[in-house]
């Protein structure tokens, strides 16, 4: 065991795993070599890539036992494909397999027979979810599964730490020599940011689609450079669960006092000037705060730079409003931002590896100056828990919270002070996702903290008079409120790794009892 | 020397270059192996990528005695970025590098004192014109130049076979963080196509502009993930060298002649249907074809799936007419096209890899039905010469010409029976560039020759009742006008090696006596 950065314990070794580097400062990682490589083909000239179905595509690619599959997450609990091809390749009789998707939701719960079957026995994914979360955090694996962020993902594809034999990847609009975009089609979803990296490093990629288009299929966002077979199906996943339409804003008091506090915090830190830069989630503090913000940008005059995301129908707005010159767009949340990127040029669709790779010449989180971010938990060292919920169980996901944290000038938490009768802030995390030297603000209903790291922002916040706190006070407040948690206990197997952006183990999660 | 699948003796090694692999046919060689990288970074959030000048970026990229340094041709003769640079690098007291340009010319004279200083001691380029090529031909280098066509520089750069060490790209749009695209600003010249892939592939890369837009710019071909340093200059090129206004349509009978013979080729081969595709260049009898070709699409009804190239003016109007569905844009010939692949969706960008590499999972050439091909020569076995021209000079480039025709259905060569008094029909070509086996039609404005290899081909034009003559029978007509051709008498010395697109060696170039 050794202590990393954080204070965690890492083992050493892990068998199956290999040996594991622990998490020290959030840039102390200098890559040194270069960049993975797919391997060289040479396809004839007029030579069809459609095949009749997945079994012929699977046999084609020549998947193996032991081998390394992945599947992209923007048809989120939609999504058809994993289990589709997971289910094919069970029956084939394939056993062994690493499944490496960029996430998992709680549509993929039938995972869950094809660990116990053997065919799945490693999981390296951005989130898992419940049923499938619960059963891993209960011990149904022989092997711990590696939680990545977003960047964090791409980092490892692109390194050659993660290399995926084939990619299954779904496609809203294909045409049968693999260019593919997901703006158009019954499944649309937008951007196609994730799948983009799978396609670009998989030695053999196969699109799947329920919308084959004519040749060629324009714009690409997967190309048939990174293409070798198309299959089509009735339906590559259920659109009600892809794409919601417009998200209501939240009319929540608890949320609008959060969003509130975060944009006197965004006014007074000094970055709210013209072009900067401003990421947020779906959630409905986090919209609410983009809503007052885009008041306060009309109100002052001032036009910001890029939006980054995850991109809502908000954003889209606040682009075509000129408010925002660009946007950065790596998934698309609902609708209104999955048919923009289809017909907004600035509406810029990047992969993974643009988003938030920390080993590429400038992912685009290196010019990000706000960012809010959620939390299931915060410590009194601003180390944040995104994974694993109060019950100690794997049910959420890393995302772009360690990207999007460590790049940003002022990375806000916004939180309840209070949720599920419990104080999100903590003595400690039960797992640390986003190490808190990366978290600059803490904003709850009830005040602010701001890490004793940035006395900058306590000073341009004291100034502005916003109702600040120590996080001990927010925790005591809290507190005083709840009584104190209790400790979770855990039993010894270790169930997953929570990787660093950097390749790094900032965490490991144990078994629940 | 082993005699190649052309019949040309190709040494087994050159000193300096290496062991050389003959060519055999045009799919023959199946690469092993993956994909080359570029080197891991780990960039600090917000620290800038400007630098003051080209001297302080070639110092900050550690460019050293013996690398390899790179250029785009799409400001062609326009360019003044290769000057720039290696006038800078000369100073600097470099020596010893090896130039590897997507293409060189007129413009680039002045490299040939910094080969005599020593600065330049190798180059491999799709073409060399004059002064340089001639420079080179009369023996000025000691190692060979490599010449490459555009897709056999893709290869033989995503294989590892040319390591780029610094790629020094000029952009006409670009922002202080690496993202940049060709189609806007005083130096415009539209797709980025072959810098594209010297910006994924190179271990630094140096953007340099005349044109710094605000942050981000957008869309983006190439983007802030792939690029090192961004320099602003005065200028990076002369537009009036960049792109032409609108060609005009040549109104040479020779040329018309030529043209009509080629649209009724193509409207007998079978391939003009709904969904064809075509490429053609911007000589005067391309255009000339292309236009005829927009009559007979429009008198037929019939839609075409796409255009390649090189695009022109006259394609974008196809296109914008309906009459082609989507464009695959490597580079841009005019001002329109320039500003077309701007504006339209579907004048789709695509690097040098997408546009031609025959070791990616599927170029677009190889959707290719029909191609119109230029030659400076053409022997009796088909094999086109479009490098060296009848006195042995280097002085073209290969370009896409060998990538086309070996993708095409139908590669047609348009030429004059007779040009400069010399027959377009020799019995051998002085320096092979495209095979035979991949060269279908010749149309001259005497009459048509069809590769017997094609007797599909040879029956569909008899029954349209073309003017079809065998090859042996068109030299022999030109032959009655000029008499027979001198031969040229070369020296020993090999001065250039001609790769095939797959990296084997069809010809070799020497020195000129």
């Amino acid at each position: 065991m050794v202590k990393n950065g954080v204070g965690r314990d890492i083992p050493e070794y892990i068998e199956g795993i290999g040996h594991l580097k622990p998490y020290e400062k959030p840039f102390s990682v200098v890559p040194e070599g270069i960049k993975a490589g797919s391997k060289l083909k040479r396809p004839l000239p007029h030579k069809s890539k459609l095949i009749k179905n997945i079994e012929e595509a699977v046999k084609a690619t020549g998947l193996k036992d032991g081998m390394t599959i992945s599947f992209h997450h923007h048809f989120r609990n939609g999504d058809y494909i994993v289990n589709m091809v997971v289910d094919v390749i069970a029956k084939m009789g394939i056993k062994n397999l690493r499944l490496a998707p960029s996430s998992l939701g709680t549509c993929h719960g039938s995972l869950i027979e094809h660990i116990k079957n053997g065919v799945i026995t490693k999981i390296e994914s951005s989130g898992i979810r419940e049923p499938l979360g619960t059963a891993i955090s209960e011990g149904i694996m022989d092997y711990p599964v590696i939680i990545r962020s977003h960047g964090g993902r791409a980092r490892a594809i692109e390194s050659g730490e993660l290399k995926i034999d084939v990619a299954f990847l779904g496609a809203p609009s294909c045409d049968e020599y693999g260019n593919a975009n997901g703006f158009n089609g019954k499944s649309l979803c937008g951007s196609l940011g994730y799948a983009m990296v799978d396609a670009k490093y998989a030695d053999q990629v196969v699109l799947i689609t329920d919308n084959l288009v004519e040749y060629p299929c324009l714009p690409a966002s997967i190309n048939q450079t990174q293409v070798d077979y198309v299959v089509v199906v009735d339906s590559i996943g259920n659109p009600k669960g892809i794409v919601s339409g417009v998200i209501r804003h939240d009319k929540n008091p608890r949320d609008i006092l959060i969003a509130e506090n975060a944009v006197k915090a965004i006014e007074a830190s000094g970055y709210f000037k013209n072009g900067f830069s401003y990421q947020t989630g779906a959630s409905g503090a986090s919209l609410a705060v983009t809503s007052l913000l885009r008041d306060k940008m009309i109100e002052k005059n001032i036009v910001g730079g890029f939006g980054l995301g995850g991109i809502t129908a908000q954003l889209v707005q606040l682009h075509e409003e000129g408010l925002f010159r660009g946007l950065f767009d790596t998934q698309c949340f609902d609708l209104v931002a999955a048919e923009s990127i289809g017909k907004n040029p600035k509406h810029f669709e990047i992969d993974a590896s643009f988003y938030a790779n920390p080993h590429n010449s400038g992912p685009a989180v290196n010019n990000l100056d706000i960012v809010m971010l959620g939390a299931l938990e915060i410590d009194t060292d601003f180390n944040v828990n995104v994974i694993a919920g109060s019950d100690g169980v794997i049910s959420q996901a890393s995302g772009g919270h360690p990207d999007t944290a460590a790049g940003a000038k002022m990375s806000v938490i916004l939180a309840p002070l209070i949720r599920g009768r419990l104080p999100i802030v903590v003595d400690r995390v039960t797992t640390v996702v986003t190490p808190g030297e990366t978290v600059d603000v803490l904003v709850t209903d009830y005040g602010i903290a701001v890490n004793p790291l940035r006395q900058d922002l306590i000073e341009n916040f004291r100034k502005a008079k916003l109702p600040l706190y120590t996080i001990d006070e927010l925790q005591k407040m809290a507190e005083k409120l709840t009584g104190k948690p209790e400790t979770i206990e855990f039993g010894e197997k270790i169930v997953g790794i929570v990787q660093y952006r950097d390749g790094t183990v900032i965490d490991i999660i144990k078994q629940v009892k």
